[in-house]
């Protein structure tokens, strides 16, 4: 927790929060904080700055907050992935929203089975708790948009097109001629297929609908190491 | 398993190899094989080629290997690493010997905690097993070299100068005002930090022994998400 994240319902004042729960055992125990110490903290989908300890029981903390900065400015990157299976969905999740992408899809495909779609960690629960601890992990307060759409076709015939915008489309691909674009100076939209790639059918599809592949290398890479790479080469410039 | 990774002991003829467990019940239930299918495979610091199943039982797998082109380029990186928590020692020594790092060094340091050198996960049957595991992910056969030393300073004056030669060092530091060279056209050394960072007394003394400080941007990332994101920017070339 490398930023104490607040809620609008822990304030019980105008600058004082009060709160409990895994926040405050991590502040008790990792953290050891005791009165006076300051800590980086941030509210929500709001602005950053510091809080000072002012009170620590077994129960609760109390802050005082100053929170004068803006969140850091996020990664120029829409980021769609063909649902993973739970345990890898959460380390995705976890490396594109603490390397600072606002917008994720998660779509469907012919080699994401089916049941990743009943997995628990798509609850919204448990998206928005892993979202919060990856916000924690890289300082950051704005919570990314997640979308979710099983059916291919329709989402790259119907959705991508509103997506995109006028932004450029990549594809790894491991086939694909092209290199990934590096450091790139204006907001594009990066789709990341499953472990065992996109179909030609897909492939195809893609490319007749303007995305461009790009191959990252020879290498066949688990998608939470592609995502990282891919998103790093992509953005080196602003992560 | 994008590669079936093969050992001396697995041949029973020039040419045949018989296998069993996990790499045999991986061939039988996810790739579904039969008789006649021909799958991407290797022998353990040697070739790589194709090898056919020729008779697959409820026990093992019998197959022709034709193993005839070298193993793909290593990635030209030595990789050090402050000892990570055994679960996240896991994720960075797959993300980098699933990238092709060939040399990796993992060593103490103030916020490296104790009781992390007596995991289990530091066995050495249990090291060798997930380097297969990340040489099968890639579809390479050549095993890295994996070091470990607990002594911080012994490490940086007396080890370092021997395995840096004349290469540059660089270290991922936050608050450094260097940024990750990019694309880089002949082999480095990258030093990561615990998730902590290292303290400043461990950078002075790195500073000291010319290693270049560089920062990947303000968001701190977890060390699985740092490590592919720095190897990827470094080496976009190569991977």
């Amino acid at each position: 927790m490398n930023l104490l994240l607040l809620d609008s319902r822990d304030y019980i004042g105008a600058d004082l929060v009060r709160i409990e729960g895994r926040r405050h055992q991590h502040l008790r125990e990792v953290i050891k904080a005791e009165p006076g110490k300051l800590c980086k903290a941030g509210l929500l989908n709001g602005a950053i700055g510091t809080a000072e300890v002012l009170e620590l029981s077994s129960q609760y903390t109390v802050l005082r907050t100053k929170l004068e900065m803006p969140a850091p400015p996020p990664l120029p990157v829409t980021l769609i992935v063909a649902l993973p299976r739970p345990l890898t969905l959460r380390k995705v999740l976890h490396a594109s929203v603490s390397m600072g992408v606002k917008e994720i899809w998660f779509i469907g495909g012919r080699k994401v089975e089916k049941s990743y779609w009943s997995s628990s960690v798509l609850k919204s629960e448990e998206l928005e708790e892993n979202c919060r601890l990856a916000l924690e992990q890289s300082g950051d307060t704005i919570m990314p948009r997640l979308e979710f759409r099983r059916q291919f076709k329709p989402f790259v015939e119907d959705d991508l097109p509103q997506i995109r915008a006028d932004r450029p489309v990549y594809v790894g691909h491991p086939t694909a001629t092209e290199q990934v674009p590096q450091g790139i100076s204006s907001s594009v939209v990066l789709i990341v297929g499953p472990e065992g790639g996109f179909t030609d059918y897909e492939i195809g599809l893609l490319e007749s609908n303007g995305v461009i592949p790009i191959a990252l290398g020879h290498r066949a890479l688990r998608t939470e190491v592609a995502v990282p790479a891919l998103l790093a080469i992509l953005t080196t410039h602003c992560i």
